[in-house]
């Protein structure tokens, strides 16, 4: 594709986005482009020329037309809580941020469905329709912040993916605004669908570079009843992983199915709090399982079962949460790792997937490749997925070393992905930082083919330009 | 999109498919080309010039840049079971019989997951993995007869989609080869993914107009040991429909939740043969309710709460399945109505598909617009999904009346459809017979997409021409 001219957004511009969203909506100062112009990821940041705050899909698609017609970058954001750059404005131009669509439309408990907009937070979601006795699985470990539209970019996973699917699993349909600023639905709100191409699939996980999703028609499910979790310490963390598979293999599929490393936990605590059972030093890695259901009796059998197969593959002692509170506690510590990491030192975070039972040698693989390149890693994440975080960490290591050789040794890990049958991303998407390694996954002709798609959807290469590929 | 001038495959290109395949692969014999020239749609036959049969990716991949070069039509085809006439070589060409890519190439135990070649039955890879505690679910009808190939083409889906999912949800990667002869992975063998476009995603469901899958990466899951089968008798059709939503929001969700009206069933008891139990004159619809997992003890309170609900709908007497012999004589009746009625009368199978909810008023409306037309209809199909099959019956009608009014008739039924917030095809695919009815759902902006969708990836226009939209 070539270079695209872009305009900027000018004065003039700005007077016609007043006109559709009003005076307040829009914005040009410092601070609001700077507040804007940054996500989770890293410490990069890009200034657009103006945010704009819509409040309804006519304003949405009266904005789109004008970007279009004036080949100005407008790139959506939800929350800002992406950790692949997707969401910040690297040509300039429009920052649409999709904060204002923030209600939950219908909770349809006829249908077992909701209709929402893309600006709801994860959490407020699930804590609404669990009001309802329904469930939405979906909970990354940012739910408490990141928005539903935001979930869709990257079809965002999550703790209780293993058992229950990541975003795409749970969306139905969507009201999407396309480059043009036509309005389109892109199905139906139907659990089965067998009609045209599946438009809904090719939007979710695209990161805002086809369309503007506007509403979304979620599925849910029955809240399931009761939970139980246990923490399961390992002395190596290749057992770990080892013991993983066999749990699915003996017929038990876990609500969710966790791994830290023992840097991830030392330092998630020295960051989130204290916790009140002792990490013993010989530890060097934990697995947090949990299973859920409508029968507590059934959930205490498959906990005996999963706690056999640990103690096949040398687990020390296990701790079975025996409260809320206790449970709290061990959720904390997972989800806050991320965070805790991050706080700690510079850093560069992968995404890396596999089949779960390559998560060994994926480890394995990223330790070594460490060794060759001198840098350390803290590892955690969904092993039951095959999705493992690695957390590179700068610490002392020099400039020249990082932004030189680092790249080098991402490749390396990359192609390990690549050989073991997985992929470069699971639930964080390409975005920005990870398009220069896109190409270990793809050849020149499927990344072409992609192009192409984007081409289809979004002539003048407005939206969100710059992400996924150049 | 302008018409194409297609070349037909001359006797040059019969002899450069017989280097590539072997002599014995193609054929030109006018018995062949009927038998490959029609389906399980109605009576509609279209002849090919050719068939050929390939039986590695490097010969399909030779076989479509001749195709491709040459402007020649190239219509796949699985073991040709489908409904709507997909696999109909509409205008001729070459006919690409994939029944001898019939291997399943690896079960892999550790991750769960199995690659096959597109031309395995259906039923076929089910027993194969049943054999070692795995769980294939996706099982349409024809699961004894149709390929898995087949099925990626359209989604397909069967009774057991309304907990487990259609075909969509167990493919994780798939090998497709492009219409220009490049052949592609479209994805990783992992569960979770957000690595660019979902090519995936975007191929189950196209029907064959996109690429040619070659290789399929499946997902599996543990075999749930139990199963529990009831059969619910109504005597109004409406109460069934009713009954079905209530189950779900008890926080049941069966493993199959079948709807059968009465005609239905008369039907299919006399092609299938007689059962050991008394169908009451009164009955006018039945459902038939499958539940299963790892404890039998909750599915039987599991059963004794679908059972109050049902007798709250006015349910009478409800039998209990007590043996595997059975099980399968009601699966039987169940899967082989489509059969039946097709066997009893000319007929068109509509795949009507509504948010579940709202099935009493889609049968209502189907029912109402039939008297208005003057057709009769039996409907039976997947209630839990919302997915009823509606089979308007020729019977005594006019071929003047079967040919003008009832087009009018079914535009009524897929408007009312879209009006439910449903669309006109669940697991049948749009093929050939019901493209006309496209821009129902869509408008005339979201079919272009699709188009150039299409033209991306079948610049030519070769594949599968004339299916989904002209």
């Amino acid at each position: 594709m070539s270079a695209i001219d872009y305009n900027k957004a000018t004065s003039i511009t700005f007077k016609q986005f007043e006109a559709i969203v009003g005076a307040g909506n829009v914005s040009t100062d410092k601070e609001q482009l700077e507040k804007y112009g940054q996500d989770e990821t890293e410490d990069l940041i890009f200034l657009a020329d103006v945010v704009v705050k819509p409040q309804t899909v006519e304003q949405v698609s009266a904005i789109a037309k004008i970007c279009n017609d004036n080949k100005i970058p407008l790139t959506t954001r939800g929350a800002g809580t992406g950790l692949s750059g997707a969401a910040l404005p690297l040509k300039g131009g429009v920052l649409l941020s999709m904060e204002k669509f923030n209600k939950i439309l219908k909770i349809d408990e006829r249908n077992l469905q909701a209709m929402v907009e893309p600006g709801v937070i994860n959490y407020t979601f699930q804590e609404e329709v669990k009001k309802l006795g329904l469930f939405y699985p979906p909970d990354p470990a940012s739910w408490g912040s990141c928005s539903l539209g935001g979930n869709i970019a990257h079809s965002s996973g999550g703790p209780k993916a293993v058992k229950y699917g990541t975003t795409r699993d749970y969306v139905l349909n969507l009201e999407v605004v396309l480059a043009n600023g036509d309005i389109m639905w892109t199905g139906a709100n139907t659990l089965k669908y067998s009609t045209g191409y599946n438009l809904t699939h090719l939007m979710v996980g695209s990161e805002g570079t086809l369309g503007i999703v506007t509403k979304i028609v979620f599925k849910l499910i029955p809240l399931p009843k009761y939970d139980l979790l246990m923490l399961v310490p390992f002395k190596e963390a290749e057992d770990a992983c080892r013991a993983v598979g066999q749990v699915f293999r003996a017929g038990i599929t876990p609500s969710a199915m966790e791994f830290m490393e023992r840097d991830a936990i030392d330092w998630s605590i020295k960051y989130a709090g204290e916790v009140n059972f002792e990490i013993k030093p010989e530890w060097q890695a934990l697995l947090l399982i949990e299973v859920d259901g409508n029968n507590q009796e059934v959930l205490m059998q498959d906990c005996e079962v999963i706690s056999a197969i640990m103690q096949e593959h040398n687990s020390d002692e296990i701790l079975f949460a025996d409260s809320a509170e206790q449970k709290n506690a061990l959720w904390k510590i997972r989800r806050k790792v991320g965070e805790a990491v991050k706080s700690n030192s510079i850093y560069k975070e992968e995404d890396t997937v596999v089949p779960r039972a390559e998560l060994p040698a994926l480890l394995k693989g990223v330790k070594d490749i460490g060794r060759k390149y001198g840098f350390s890693s803290v590892c955690y994440g969904h092993a039951g997925d095959g999705n493992l975080h690695v957390n590179i960490i700068k610490g002392d290591l020099s400039d020249d070393v990082w932004n030189n050789d680092l790249p080098k040794g991402i490749k390396e890990i990359f192609e390990l992905c690549k050989t073991l049958r997985g992929t470069i991303s699971g639930e964080h998407g390409i975005g920005l930082v990870q398009k220069e390694y896109l190409d270990i996954v793809f050849p020149k002709h499927q990344l072409e083919l992609m192009r192409n798609i984007k081409k289809v959807f979004d002539p003048n290469y407005i939206l969100n330009p710059g992400k996924i590929f150049d």
